[in-house]
This record gives C-alpha cells, sequence and structure tokens, in this order.
C-alpha cells in the first residue's frame, strides 16, 4: 500500500512533543500585556502537528471520495490522494481563528478595566457614542476579519474547482470573487487609496495621488494574480508548496525588519507588519507540514485548492499591510513565468492541455515538453521562435525541409531543462527553489536600498509615512 | 435525460427580468441615507434568479464529479445531483458580502463628511484614539462579519461532511467548530453575558445574572442543535428547505414586529432586528430557489451542507440578534423529533443506518419505517414499547409468543405516519409544513403574550431593555 494511514511511533511522539509545548506557551501568553507573537508561533507549532498528523491520517478518506491523481512522472504512475491542500487550509483557518483572542488581548484587558465593561441596561446614547468602547481597536478587528473572509471564500471556491474542474476562463476569476469580501471591508473601514509619488515625478504629481477607484482595480489585479501565478508555476513535487514556503519566510524577513529592536518602536508601520506576521507564521506551519507529505516522492498532490489559498494568503498580507509592491518584487519568478507563457496562454503558440516538462522512464529524468507544430506556423512566428531559440529562450526542432515541428512549452521549468538539460524530479525542485531565494533576496534589497533613488525614504527608517 | 440542464425560455425571462428589477433597485438605493432594507429585498431577489439558475446549470456537472445519489422513494429510483445545498450556500454567502456597503452606507457617508475622512499621514496618536472613527459602528461591522465567518466555516465543513462521510460521531460537531468564529469576536467584541432573571427567582437572583462562560456554553449548544436538528429532520423531498423556509419567514415575522412603524424608533432591540432581517431575507430567496428544484418530486438533494448552512444562519441570528430563547421557541417540532428519537440515538433501542419512511412500490405511498429486533428486546425495554404503543407514540409488531419483532423508528415523520397512515411524500411534506407554521405561531404567542407571566415585560414595547 503506497498510502500508509497512520503515524509511526517516533513521528507520534515528536508530533506530541510539538503541540503540547506549543499548547503550554501558549496558555502562558494570557499573563500581563499577553505575547501575542509567542502565541502566534506557539500555534504556529501546533497548526504543523495537527496539519501533518491529519494529511497522512486522510489520505485514504480521500482516495476513497475520489480525489486521488496519478504521479505521471514516477515509472509506476502510482496513485495518490488529491486536494491536500484543503486540509492544510482548514487548519490554517482554524488556527488563525483561535488566535483572535490572543491577537487583541491587550486590547480586551484595557475595554473591560476602568469602566470598559459594557452593561446591558446601559443607555444607549452612551453605546452610540462610543465612549466606552474607543480604546479597542475595532478597525484592525474589521481589517483581520476580512482577511479570514477572503480566505475562506478562495478555500471554497478553490475546493468547488478542484471537485467540479472549472474551465480555465472561469477558474481566474475565482479569486476575484475571493477578494471582493477584503476589498469591500477596505472601502468601508479605511479607504486609503491615496499613494507616494516618486520623486522625480512630484513636480507634476504632488506628493500624493489618490487612485481612487483605480487602486481598487490595482489591489483586486493583485489579488487575481497572486493565486494564479502560483497556480501556474506547477507540474512537479513539492514546488507549488516549495515555492509559497521561499515566499512567506522572505516576507517574515522583511516584516521582521520593522520590529523592536530593529525598527524603534511605536512605528507606524509595525502593527501593519505584525497583522502580516500573524498571517504567514501558521501559513508555514501547515505548508510545512504538506510539504513534507508533498516533496519529491510526492505522497500526496495539494490541488488548486493549495495554490488559491496561498497566493490568497500573500494577497491579503500585502493588500492589509500595505506592502503589495514590495509582495510583488518576491514574485519575479512568477511574473517571469506568467509573461513568457503568455504567448501560449492568448494561443499564438499552439497550448496542450499539460505543459508539464515530460518524464523519461529510461532514464529517470524530466526532459523539455513541447508542442508539436501540425500546421507549421506563420512566417512571423517562426522567425520569432528562431529568434528565441538564438537566445536560448526556447528550444525547436526542424524537420528536413526547415520546417518547425515542435517548440519546447514555455513555462520556467522547460526553460530551465533548456539551460541545464534533463535532470531529476528533486534537482529540478532544488533549482527552483534556489532562483526563487535568490530572486526573493535581491527584491528586497531592491525595495530598501535601492528604492530611494525613486522615493524620498525607507519608510523603515522614517517616522511620518504609514 | 432526468436532469435537464437548461433553463427554458419563460424561464430564463422571469429570472432576468426579477434579477434586472433587482439590480435597478439596488442602484437607486445609494442615495441619501441609503435605504439597506430595501436593498437587502433587492438583493434577496437577484440571490433567487441567480441560485436557481445556478442549481439548474451545475446538474450535469455536479453528477460528473459523483456528487450524486438515488432517490429511493421512487418507482424509478433516478439519480439525481446531490450537495446542491452548496451553491445556495455559496450565492448566499456572496450576496451578504455585496450587501456590506448598503448596510453601512449611511456610517461611511456619515464617517468620511465632515473630517471623518483618515489621511494616509495623519499622526498616528489620532488614530489610537479614533477621535475620527468613532461615527462608524465597528462593533456592527465586526459582529458582521463574524456571522460570515460562521456562516462560512460551516459551509467549508459542510462539504468536507458531503465529500468525506464523516462519521456520525463527529459530524455533530461541525457546528461547534463553525460556531467559533462568532463566539471569539462575540467575546473579544461585546462580551455581554447577563440574563434578565423571570419574576419569580429576581427575589433570589438579583434582576439579572451574570452566566459568564456558561453563556458561551450555552451559545455554542444553540450552534450545534440548530443545524444537527435540521440535519435530523430529513429524508423526503424538500422537508429540509421548507421547515427552513418556514422557520425563516416565522423569524422575518417576528423581527419586522420590531420595526418602525410597529414599534417606535429608535428601540434598542430594533438594530438587532434589522441585522437579523439582512441575513434571512437572501437565506429566504436562495431557499427558495433550491426548493424550486428538492420540492416533490425532487431534481436536486439539498446535501448535509445545506441543512448545516440553514441551521447555523439560524444560530447566527439567534445569538448576535440577542433571541436565542425565541428561536427554539420555533424550533418546538425540531425539539420533539431529536427528543423522540434519543432512545435510537443513544442505542437503547437499535438504530438501523437510515430511518427515512419506507416507499411502497405497489401503492405509490410512504410507510413507516421499521428497527426489526433481531435479539428481543429487555423486559423493561418492552415495557416501555408496549406503553409507547398503547399510547400511540409507537407501532410495535410482535410474534405469536407475544416478543416484539419490529416497532416503528422513532422519527416525526414515522410517528405522524403511525398516526395518519401511510400517505404520499408530497402530502407528508405539507403536513410537515403545516405542524412547524403551526407550533412557530404558538411560539412567537407564547413569547409575546405568556412570557409576560415570567418576566416584567415584553421588549417590544418597553426601551430599558436589549
Amino acid at each position: 500500500m503506497h498510502t500508509p494511514n497512520v503515524l509511526t511511533w517516533t513521528e507520534t511522539w515528536r508530533l506530541l512533543l510539538l503541540a503540547g509545548a506549543g499548547l503550554g506557551v501558549l496558555v502562558n501568553t494570557f499573563q500581563g500585556d499577553g505575547a501575542p507573537l509567542i502565541a502566534s508561533i506557539a500555534l504556529t507549532c501546533i497548526s504543523f502537528a495537527v496539519a501533518f498528523s491529519m494529511i497522512r491520517w486522510l489520505g485514504p478518506v480521500f482516495i476513497k471520495a475520489g480525489l486521488k491523481g496519478k504521479d505521471m512522472a514516477k515509472p509506476k504512475k502510482p496513485e495518490i490522494p488529491e486536494t491536500m491542500g484543503a486540509v492544510c487550509a482548514v487548519v490554517y483557518l482554524l488556527s488563525l481563528i483561535i488566535f483572535i483572542p490572543f491577537a487583541f488581548y491587550k486590547d480586551i484587558v484595557a475595554a473591560t478595566s476602568g469602566g470598559g465593561n459594557r452593561d446591558v441596561v446601559i443607555g444607549d446614547q452612551h453605546i452610540e457614542t462610543g465612549r466606552y468602547l474607543h480604546r479597542f481597536p475595532h478597525g484592525k478587528l474589521a481589517s483581520y476579519l476580512s482577511g479570514l473572509l477572503s480566505l475562506q471564500s478562495v478555500v471554497i471556491l478553490g475546493i468547488g474547482d478542484d471537485l467540479l474542474d472549472i474551465r480555465w476562463r472561469h477558474k481566474v476569476l475565482i479569486p476575484a470573487f475571493a477578494s471582493i469580501p477584503m476589498l469591500i471591508v477596505y472601502f468601508v473601514d479605511f479607504g486609503v487609496t491615496k499613494v507616494v509619488v516618486p520623486v522625480p515625478l512630484q513636480g507634476y504629481l504632488g506628493d500624493f495621488i489618490d487612485l481612487g477607484w483605480l487602486y481598487y482595480m490595482y489591489m483586486a489585479a493583485v489579488a487575481i494574480f497572486c493565486p494564479n501565478a502560483i497556480n501556474m508555476l506547477a507540474g512537479i513535487n513539492g514546488i507549488e508548496v516549495a515555492q509559497s514556503l521561499v515566499i512567506a519566510v522572505l516576507l517574515l524577513f522583511n516584516d521582521a525588519m520593522y520590529l523592536a529592536p530593529i525598527t524603534p518602536y511605536p512605528h507606524p508601520a509595525t502593527d501593519s507588519h505584525l497583522f502580516s506576521i500573524y498571517f504567514l507564521l501558521p501559513f508555514i506551519g501547515v505548508s510545512a507540514a504538506l510539504l513534507c507529505h508533498n516533496w519529491y516522492p510526492s505522497k500526496v498532490f495539494v490541488g488548486d485548492t493549495y495554490c488559491y489559498f496561498a497566493g490568497m494568503v500573500f494577497a491579503v498580507v500585502g493588500i492589509l499591510g500595505h506592502f503589495s509592491k514590495t509582495l510583488l518584487l518576491l514574485f519575479v519568478p512568477q511574473i517571469f513565468n506568467f509573461l513568457y507563457s503568455t504567448p501560449q496562454l492568448f494561443h499564438f503558440i499552439p497550448c496542450p492541455r499539460h505543459r508539464l516538462p515530460k518524464f523519461n522512464a529510461a532514464t529517470g529524468l524530466l526532459n523539455t515538453s513541447v508542442t508539436e507544430w501540425t500546421i507549421p506556423p506563420s512566417p512571423f512566428i517562426a522567425w520569432i521562435l528562431d529568434l528565441l531559440h538564438t537566445l536560448r529562450l526556447v528550444r525547436v526542432t526542424k524537420d528536413k525541409d526547415g520546417q518547425i515541428i515542435e517548440s519546447t512549452n514555455l513555462t520556467i521549468l522547460n526553460l530551465w531543462l533548456v539551460w541545464m538539460g534533463p535532470m531529476r524530479e528533486d534537482t529540478l525542485a532544488w533549482h527552483m527553489v534556489g532562483v526563487q531565494v535568490l530572486c526573493g533576496l535581491l527584491g528586497l534589497f531592491i525595495r530598501h536600498r535601492l528604492a530611494l533613488l525613486v522615493f524620498n525614504s525607507d519608510n523603515r527608517t522614517l517616522q511620518f509615512m504609514v
């Protein structure tokens, strides 16, 4: 049986120890002002343990329910459970919900002592002026809840997609629907649609420009892009989860730079980045648990649900944490992959149903997958393909008449195989992790150093910008 | 083909007209102070049209995805799509999300005029004191969002149940998990855990008693009971949706009594009941759409998802609207069904996998279904069964030795068949609707008239109680 569904004794003890330690720490954070960051780390450990066990246990149940898929890049093409990202997502959502009182413990204490306690028989004129309530940060709570709502929406729609095999052109819009709660609460509760203008343009546009509804379009675009970008860089064991983990860890690193002692408190952006940390830590926990099962050789598949869910986590922290531009700098490989794919997405070049690299059973290595030109390309497309071939951005095969009969599929994975030659599936995944890390670090360097060339200041060091 | 998946021309035009009219009204509510109630009614019409069409269109897709079931109470046992409640629920959730700006339009206008507009460069000390924000009712928004979160949670877990066939003892707890967001936000944001003491006990306990964490247990119990109660009164075409619709309409009727001109504004409970109306109206819309397809003879099944979802809608409005006791008065048939079932639930009497009435293909009528006593009952159980048989609360069959060999299953549907004799499936459903309406009206009468015997006042007429 290729999907044993019990934990080994070693695993059981380690997970129990981890979850127990997490629980102990968690309970102890209910002291003084509370320690939300510690509580979040503890919840992350518990989430890891729960997600790890649930994924193992639920394998056969998922297979029985028909949620299964064949791993085509293995000699025996084993059938393994699919859509396991949904389990991750549910554990994650529950841990974020349980975290709410920890996040606001200090405020609850403040609001319920010294006359803050609302009484049932209090005159309603007092309630309406909010005199007793002003110390509780309802805006932050609403923002947190709206992020949760968007994540839950994407999970519901993602499960629907995994079940019903929604068509490509409808799928793309799933994150758009899911981002509605976040955007609506943003509209109702914040409505900040001004952005800082780069210095060279300030003479023309002023220091700030109010983008109005364009800003909502921009946020929706970010929310649509992130999940689909992760869904597009897929096809080999572990790649979806690994890239998401790298992005999450780099975002966490960026967030940590806004915390004391690195940045003196109170800094206006500290709260936004704490918000981001609270969303990212449990995500890292459940994703790590999933990766243990999904890394080469995969015991489970993650499903579209995971890709949408992961992308939406990034969109939520980027948008509600007000650092969506920084976020996009960490998506450089995904953006490249998307742009590189466009000729196939818009059918200038034929697009087969699956473009993942092709497994060669004889060598055990992955080769590039190709588009077959049953009808030869038009002279213009042929010229472009020849040019790209010369630049080593694609590999074309010609017949004896010089007609193009095959060209490699336009994905970053195939391009890497064009450059590096056939390789093992896990080697390719490791290489992609390396690319993601390097691009991400470069992106953060650009964000905090080179951006000073076009903006007045890095918001990490100066107080007056949020 | 027994599930045609296209709308007829008549249906198309009627639905387009309905949705178009709804949309027109909706857009026009963005005037003056806004008209949230009108907007909610308009959204209800649109939700009905969307849900009606989606259920029709998605039938074959659901069947292809394996979401299907056999209707055993029909001569041909047709196979029809299952879990269609999930479609309803998604349409409902989306309409509640889209409703947010309409619900708070007046407050948005108030908060963004006259210095209420937050500026990006405003000093953070101003933000923290909330001076610019106090007019926006963040508490209400948080409460609305927490209700939405709980509903989304129950939908995710309900779909999981429908897919994975979760065991009975785990299923019961699904609403408990789903109620966590609501209870946590209640804790963080309101914390009102005092209840009015009935007059005869006020001498001992005071006018109010603070139940503390017991109140949270009570709310969790309500949230667990409502969904499971609806899930338990099931088994014939249309019964789940019909009972939910009756309860929703009666709740709406109760809410309407707190609105002007019936109750003078401002009344402290008006806002709670408006909140309830906003949640109930679109629910009635999508449920009516589902009932069109699910009423005898069913073209689709609703799935556990619908039962959990419907029950959670009631739990959310009852808890967040502060009228959970009134809510329970509308659940009298469900409470009776639950209590009547307990001997089987706790296995004092054997409990077969399904207890729904049995279809007699020869007559086309539904008969009572029975438990077979392969091992004769103990003398005590036999005595109880004999007593119940005499009281006509159960029907037992004995062999020639006087040993009980069969007894009817303990559900309200079987009891009704014991009393009224075999009947058509739709007649039974109509009878149940009648029972639900009568019990509900009686319950509301008790709530507003007889409760005055043990409480000082009906909160509909007096100002000082919330």
